[in-house]
C-alpha cells in the first residue's frame, strides 16, 4: 500500500571523529523514504531551495519514490544542518542550523496524497504534523517522531498530536524529556497513555523497544563495527519499519515486530556511510540476509 | 559440576535517588554465587573479617553454597563499599572504599578446590587472580572478570592473565578503557586478541554482547519497570551464565548462548531489589519462566 512521509529534507555537514562531509543529502524523510522504499511505493512531500539540485530528485525517483509533492522554493536556501559527533558515535553536537525554506513549511497535499493509507509525520512541529494530518482522508495507520525541541516549546500541540496517532517514534532522551522519567520502561508506557496505541523509543547503538497495551519488548542495534556515520539512523529504522507495514498492509502485533526487525537492519546499513552513500549500494535481498543472520543471533 | 569462584565479600551501602541501605551483604562472589546455585554445585573462596554475621553464612548454605573456603580474620574487617547512584540507574559514584581484610587477601585452595573444573575468578586484582588459577589442577573452563583499577595499575598482569584464562566479563567502560576503542564490536574483538577464547561484554541496562572467533552477537537485558538496586547485576549475570555451563558441562556455542540468556534473566531479578532481597524469593522455575518470556520476546 503506499506510504506517504511529510518531514524535512536537508543538506548535512557531519563531522565524525575521523572524516567529515560537507553539504551531503540528508533530512528526516530522504532517510525515511529511501529505507521504506525497500518495501513498498513511498510518495514524499517535502520543501527544499532553489540550490536543490536535479541529481537528489533523480536519486530518490530511482528508487521509484514519488517526488510530486516535492515544493522548489524559488529564491531561497534549502534546510541546512552542521552536526559533530562526539568519539563513542552516539553524542553529537549541532553546530549550525538553518531552518530556511523548513522555517514555513506548509505541506498542501493533493487528492492523491490525501488518500494514501500509511502516514508518517516525520520530523517537524506538531503544529504542521497536525496541519498534514487534518488534510488526510481516513489513513489506515498514522506514525509520528517528534525531538527535543517540540517537547520544550510545543508541548500543548504535541500532546494534541499525541491523541490522534497510533504510533509514536521517538529516541531514549525524548522519551525521558517528555516523562520525566528515567526508566525507559515505564516511560515507553508513560507516552503510551498520552494517546498512541504504540510507542518505539530508538537507543541507538543498543536497539529500540517496544511498548503496547499488552506487549514490552527490546531489539538490540545489529552488531556492526562499521559505524561511520549515524546520522538519519532513526529515520531509516522508521522508513524499514513503516515500509513493513505498508507493504503487508497490517500492523497486528506479529507484523509490527517484523517490522522493527527490519527497521534495525535499514539503519544498521545506513550508518555504515554517509549520507545515503550505503543504501545506495544494497537491494532488498542485502537486507533480508543480513534479517536473517539477526533472526539466528537472536535465537537460543 | 562443581563451579569455584573466588573473589570478593563485602558489607554495602547503597544510596539510589529513591531508597537506601546501609551494610547490607554484597560483594562478586556472593552475588555471583547465589545465582550459579541455582544451576549447580557452588563452591566460594573469600575472605570476611569477624564483624561477619553467622547468618550470611547460613544464607548461603541454605542454597547449598559450600563455604568451606570462607577464611574468617580475627580482629579485622570485612570489605566495605558504598555507592550512590544517579538519576539514571547506570552511572553510580563510589562515595567510600575499605578494602579492609580484601586488601591482603589470599586465596588458598584445598586439593578438593583445585580439582574443581569450572572456575570464575571475580573481582580481585589480576596477581590475586593468577595465583588463585596457578593453584588449580587442570580445569576444564575458566572465566576471569576484571575491573578498570585493574586496567589502570595492573596492566602487565592482567595482559598475562588473558593469555590464560578461556573467557573475559567486563563491561564496556571497561572494555573501551582496556582497548582504547569506542565501538563495542571492535573493542570486543581486539579484547579477545588478547587471549581469552570468548569475551562478554556487560551493558548494564542494554544487554551483553558476546564474542568469539566466529560469533558476534548481543542479547538485550530483560525490559523490567522495576530497577531498585543495580549492585550485583553483572556479577548475577556471570553467576547465571557460568552456573549453567558448569550445569551442562559443556561451552558449545549453543551452550554458551543459553548461558548468556540465563545470565541475563538472573540478573534481571537481581536488580529488583538491594542486596539479595529479590534473590531469596524467586526458585529455579521463576528463572525458567521468564527466560520463556525472553525467548517469546526476541523471537519474530
Amino acid at each position: 500500500m503506499p506510504l506517504l512521509v511529510v518531514g524535512s529534507i536537508a543538506f548535512d555537514s557531519v563531522q565524525t571523529p575521523t572524516d567529515s562531509r560537507d553539504n551531503v543529502l540528508g533530512g528526516s524523510a530522504v532517510y525515511f523514504s529511501y529505507a521504506a522504499s525497500y518495501f513498498t511505493g513511498v510518495r514524499l512531500v517535502g520543501v527544499v531551495g532553489e540550490d536543490w539540485p536535479e541529481e537528489h530528485t533523480k536519486l530518490l525517483e530511482d528508487r521509484k519514490i514519488d517526488t510530486q509533492g516535492l515544493q522548489v522554493m524559488e529564491g531561497q536556501e534549502t534546510f541546512r544542518w552542521k552536526g559533530k559527533y562526539e568519539p563513542n558515535m552516539n553524542d553529537r553536537e549541532t553546530l549550525e542550523l538553518h531552518l530556511n525554506v523548513f522555517e514555513n513549511f506548509n505541506p498542501v497535499l493533493t487528492d492523491e496524497l490525501k488518500r494514501c493509507p500509511f502516514l508518517f509525520l516525520a520530523n517537524g512541529s506538531p503544529t504542521t504534523q497536525l496541519k498534514t494530518l487534518e488534510q488526510m482522508n481516513g489513513p489506515r495507520l498514522v506514525v509520528a517522531d517528534t525531538m527535543d525541541l517540540w517537547i520544550e516549546i510545543e508541548r500543548d500541540q504535541l500532546m494534541e498530536l499525541l491523541g490522534k496517532v497510533d504510533g509514536l517514534v521517538l529516541n531514549d532522551s525524548e522519551a525521558k524529556l517528555l516523562t520525566q522519567e528515567e526508566n525507559l520502561v515505564k516511560a515507553g508506557h508513560m507516552v503510551r497513555a498520552m494517546g498512541p496505541k504504540f510507542v518505539v523509543i530508538k537507543k541507538g547503538e543498543h536497539g529500540a523497544m517496544f511498548f503496547s497495551e499488552h506487549e514490552t519488548y527490546v531489539m538490540p542495534a545489529f552488531p556492526t563495527a562499521d559505524v561511520v556515520d549515524p546520522t538519519g539512523a532513526g529515520d531509516s529504522f522508521a522508513g524499514g519499519m513503516m515500509g513493513y507495514l505498508a507493504q503487508k498492509n497490517d500492523f497486528s502485533p506479529a507484523t509490527l515486530k517484523e517490522a522493527l526487525a527490519y527497521g534495525t537492519m535499514v539503519a544498521s546499513f545506513n550508518v555504515e556511510d554517509f549520507s545515503l552513500d550505503r543504501m545506495k549500494q544494497i537491494d532488498k535481498a542485502d537486507i533480508d540476509k543480513r534479517l536473517e543472520e539477526y533472526r539466528k543471533m537472536l535465537s537460543f
